[in-house]
């Protein structure tokens, strides 16, 4: 069975369940979280989120730059006005570099990668910094409070940056 | 308080009954899902996850062009052999076009953000559609199934497009 037929098994029990038919677009704790789309990450588990509280954009690394079209539709048009990121120990971001993975693909799949920046980064402290600092002077981005966190996937726990 | 120090204390009670500290970097169930930052999904409750099973990409509208980085990374780097697409209803990707929001920023920023595109849709199953197929026929991705959903917000169910 393909996980997607079990996706679809598991989503008719919570289908059945759905008591939340009724909550507005807007996030209601008009919050927007950027992470990373690790697998042992649950970001509602592990914040204390609920349906409808919370917009959550997720990529590899939760990488800011890329979430900027995200950002500035949360905040301009669906009224979030905070932002939390978090990055996480033993993420795949500090583990290759571009060059590796373009010269992979070039082995493995016969196609030029080169225009790709896969946003790696060598140092996680510091990826979280310059993910917060980014925020904060983008004239696209509001002038919100923004926090950063890393997330530690053997513990559960986040830790402020900064 | 802060949006982010609620997150800490919750986060502090899902940290004391941790016990996935041992899960491996690769998912676990080698699916990687991609769907919309909207608060009122809860991919892992909707979906049946457990912390480890699945890459989880968001952005506003689950935009798969813009996931493509992310794609490549959960391939070629962490084994997923599988991609589930989900966009859903009332979606805030249905209610502006490029030039309205542009117009919107230039007024209450002053900033030129006619660069960005925000990749907004008209057609919500149309939308699904095209992602799906921009997976499908992109040279950068593997040759996997692509299964695209549109979850209902008002029942909180699933339905397969295609």
């Amino acid at each position: 069975m393909s996980v997607a037929a079990e996706f679809e098994a598991a989503n008719q029990q919570y289908a059945a369940q759905f008591t939340k038919g009724d909550l507005p677009l807007p996030p209601g704790r008009k919050v927007l979280i950027v992470t990373c789309m690790d697998a042992r990450i649950d970001p509602a588990r592990a914040l204390g989120l609920s349906e409808g509280d919370a917009h959550v954009i997720r990529n590899a690394g939760g990488r800011a730059s890329e979430a900027l079209r995200s950002v500035i539709i949360s905040q301009q048009l669906l009224g979030t006005r905070e932002i939390v990121l978090i990055h996480h120990t033993d993420c795949g971001m500090l583990t290759f570099s571009d060059d590796v993975l373009r010269s992979k693909i070039r082995t493995e799949l016969g196609e030029n990668a080169d225009h790709v920046s896969f946003l790696p980064f060598a140092d996680l402290r510091q990826s979280v910094e310059d993910d917060v600092a980014l925020l904060q002077k983008s004239g696209l981005v509001l002038d919100v409070p923004v926090t950063g966190y890393i997330y530690d996937v053997k513990t559960g726990s986040i830790t402020k940056v900064g």
